[in-house]
């Protein structure tokens, strides 16, 4: 009922505020005998941390996260596992001159008005700092799917009206590479470039902007998804649209393809390796799902990200009383979002495979 | 974990098959005491209906919802409200031909890869026809919603390339009024007679072409949604993606919002009615929703939907075999879908505002 | 959250009252490709039928199960089964008399309190009319299991103060062959003898009786149960108390072994095939579950059943106006519930093992 | 579908292994505005404690739960509760002895055999100290349900064949002062008495017993449960069989009841205080619940506990390579589990109420 769970079979369940004691995740439904990598989980969590760089916040945080339970001789035991994020740099009093006001285009008023309370302090549950413990679950579901040859890329393919042009390569190593070098995590450098040099140029303006992240899955195997509601698709659409600042999402053709006719947009069948199972299409304007069910094809998905609502120039709103005030962000905030949700948006991913893997095993009519 | 349910409080698991011997619904969690108004819920199903007009498909499907359990003397109990709509124009000699074939861009490889059986008449569970259950369902989610004033209204806003302009005004009954008033269901009669033209084009052409549904939720109460994942627009999007053919999902400022930079996108906030717990914004680009939470703004979200994937024209496929071969659209067939989707995306919205303001009821911290 | 569902991965959905236009279910989660025998459902209907026999109602209805999806040529296709029993012999004249009254020790009070509104005919939802839909699926379940070799026996092992020996085999056959040849349906003749008889006095009393039923489950693999909540006998217990009129549940040693000690309650390993991972126990006071979890023993459990509520002679009660009245039970009542409740004890059970049955693929190492 | 979570509203997840790093819970749906008490919550979670006496376990550990998120100035916020408990004395030593083996009437054998994997320190996840974690949850349950009046009370009832006679008063306050009267927690001093002796004879010949613990709750309001399958005594059911050792539930009358006939058993309707909504039972078989609603009587249950399974004394068993082996319980165990479990029942039964009471607001008619 409460929303703070995701996923069925490999099921999260997030907790804590952005200024409490700490953050965490329970995961319920690992399977057991998976080899916990803490190294890698830390390598993850870095990729969100805040003070990577001169285009993110300059908070500093290690985000390390401790195993509680579920774990073995390093290995998953099936039980639940528990990871704990400590709270560090809190600087609460950075969040005193909020306290009362509603900060325009946050969760301010709206957490407010639905539970009567609310934990002001740098946004409290409605933080971002939350997907820090989406991203150690993520890292954990990587594992998984890496047993089955499975990976999520994902890189920053949009900031503000800066477009990187379509991916020259698909092999992964490859791309991360490409995206790694550089601090935008763009996977196009040429584009990269362009598009730090304007985050830089928004920053220092005191404003925020936009961007757009888009991601693709390969190696899935065929018939992940559960139609009619619970369509691979859908799933990964709530995933993402449940990630801070998300307004839009789209999939395979998205809505350049509703702009399309069915003779352009169809992706003919073929068969190159002669098995009547393995059976690939020419196009994937699908996005490598059709009716709601995974098809083999690589999955192709795009992420909209709003601009950061925090702004380090003056803003007018109205505070507790209902009395016109007036807001200026302090703190450390981020100019714009999107290198930092590169890995959110992976490990998002990642579960809601995870979680359709492990679904898809019982129906798998060869089993 | 079998994917056929939607809703946690208003809860609906639909059933059937496109060409077996009934389609239906079960709601449970039904709020008791509402009228069931089945004159409505046929009204709704003869908007989704086939056979309506000249740019949608000839097959002739009366579409009777017939309520099994749930209702006494004209109200519902609070006990499972079951629907069930029997399948009659069936003409199951119509798919004999693609018995044993792929249909590009459909559902029937994946549900024989997941299934290892699949009923192939008219696409069984993947067809489309499975939505009628869904309208039935919503049109009692309208029903409830009604008694809190909230309204749902969509419309077609753009067919292939061909945009309809921002709607000229707010009031319901004046935009229901203008949209069927055409064919198309666009509620700017200008578009609509340039989309229909286009659409009876294609169809000639034995081509199809996709489209976009805009729509509007209004006089929503704040509070609903429940974050982390559960955010009110996940699980619209969810629901949304969930429908047949579509490929995109935004809300609010959506995909061009993530253009735009934070001093344009904040909404600011304003007290009109000198009342603190009835805040306005000036803009919407939130969409009316703001951590997951409705604001009490409008909620403003758009769908993408691909082009029909059966062509009235010969294609290339595979069959069950493996082999190369032939296939040739037969049976009757929507050149586009969006004008019979216009009532399906309006029934989930009120579906997903129906289970969200029942569980809001348990946070609600004014009772 | 409303409660007329049961499993999660072999998932019910049930629907219906006892005078409306039909009762029915929906299996969500039946794996695709097991083979449908309507006419074994029918026979597990027939054994909940009432006008059975001399000591159950008279009441006449077929009880005839149709199949409306999730069925193609014979067989499970994966999607939702959905199955509807029309309600035929309504005779709903013969509740006039208790539209305003309140049964003692029925649900009308509770379900008028908590609803506002009932069907008063026949105890409408509340009805044990609705078991007939649980009997339907378990069928299926049943058929799912055979596959695996598991089969579930239950009879009646008291009624009233009389109880059955210990069963003198342990042969499913037999004991199914011992508990049809009496319509008490007890396994061991000479005490099913002796029940008839007290039930047929107590009928003519116009009073009624309570009684118990025991059941095993044979072949269970080792490795069903979720812990720590969804315990395999923590469900067990909560689909043996969703039945109506059951006041107890108890597995293995149950309330007799809270008197034990544990030196003579402890069940030994033993390792009679020299299969590290098939071990057996020398006794089997764990009931076939220990830590929650199957363990390859007979699963074993007890249900008691209270008394009918509903008497052929007149008792004292209020109205819906809070007025003292008096009501005397009309239409055609059971004495007894036990030799009904038979199947549908065997059918919350097998619905269970194949729900956990199905989950434990998820974890099972072997794979 | 893994199991560790309970409730739907009122949702705990636990997690933690008995030798691990800590155990704790997650509370997703705790109601926002309540005041945590955490003396309270300690207060309970030193019922449960070991080397509370002479007839519990001598083990040492302070079980103090700390609170890393959902309360902000002393109230809850809406947003997950999450709280640890970490694990102090853990003497891992003690149990390399079992490593290998296969503990009679325990969960080793079960879990390896499910997980492939398990932590045999202590039990694991199997182990009994999961069971604080409960309590933790409990006394914020308890908390949520005081402020509407609402009271759990449990005491221990028999232990081996030792029975307590029927609770001498109603009254709460006195009840638990004579249950805390005494180490074995029965509230009757004589029986009491009785029980401990007998207790520490059986400790002091290495040996265990089981018991029995009755429990009743007060002042629920009508109308709490979901039928027809989470009637409220379903769900008590499932709630009490998920606890360690647990073999047996009943209700109301419960088996005894099923001896009984309807003239003896029924329950008579009276309205005292000439409310037509707030009537009353004459006797109270029904426990409290009819239909699977609570009818405003006590709530009555009793949970049977087998003994405990770890014997101070040489018992034959199996290893994990098959081979016959001996074992002694090392450690320190207790010799009867009742007298630590009464706050377990008591928490569990918090639970179950505090989640319907909130599900129940969501059909309320005079809302």
């Amino acid at each position: 009922m409460a929303g703070n769970s995701f996923g069925d079979v490999f099921r999260i369940t997030t907790f804590g505020e952005s200024h409490g004691e700490a953050i965490g995740v329970i995961i319920d439904g690992c399977p057991p005998n998976i080899t916990i990598d803490e190294a890698f989980i830390q390598s993850e969590l870095d990729k969100r941390r805040p003070g990577q760089s001169k285009i993110t916040t300059q908070r500093k945080e290690s985000d390390t996260a401790k195993i509680l339970s579920g774990v073995f001789e390093g290995k998953s035991t099936g039980t639940p596992l528990a990871m704990v994020i400590p709270n560090e740099d809190q600087r609460s009093k950075d969040y005193s001159h909020i306290a009362d006001k509603y900060r325009p285009s946050h969760a301010d008023y709206t957490y407010q008005m639905k539970y009567g309370i609310r934990d002001y302090r740098g946004g409290g549950r409605s933080s971002a700092r939350e997907t820090a413990a989406r991203v150690a679950a993520g890292a954990i579901a990587k594992s998984f799917l890496a047993q089955f040859g499975i990976h999520v890329f994902a890189h920053v393919s949009g900031v503000g009206k800066i477009e990187a042009p379509n991916l020259a390569t698909h092999d992964i190593d490859e791309l991360t590479a490409l995206r790694e070098s550089n601090i935008v995590r763009c996977a196009d450098p040429a584009t990269a470039h362009e598009m730090i040099a304007f985050i830089d140029a928004i920053r220092k303006a005191g404003d925020t902007v936009g961007g757009r992240i888009s991601a693709t899955i390969q190696q899935v195997p065929v018939g992940l998804g559960e139609p009619v509601f619970d369509k691979l698709h859908a799933d990964l659409a709530k995933a993402m649209m449940s990630i801070n600042a998300v307004h839009g999402f789209e999939y395979g053709s998205g809505f350049a393809g509703s702009q399309m006719q069915g003779s352009e947009h169809n992706d003919v069948f073929v068969n190159p390796d002669g098995d009547a199972n393995n059976l690939k299409t020419l196009t994937n304007f699908s996005g490598g799902i059709q009716g709601g069910i995974s098809n083999g094809m690589d999955i192709t998905f795009r992420v909209a990200f709003k601009p950061v609502a925090t702004l380090m120039r003056a803003q007018q709103t109205i505070n507790e009383a209902g009395e016109s005030t007036e807001i200026t962000g302090k703190g450390r905030h981020d100019p714009c979002v999107v290198p930092r949700a590169v890995v959110i948006v992976e490990a998002m991913a990642a579960l809601v495979i995870a979680d359709h893997l492990l679904k898809n095993q019982l129906y798998d009519p060869t089993r």
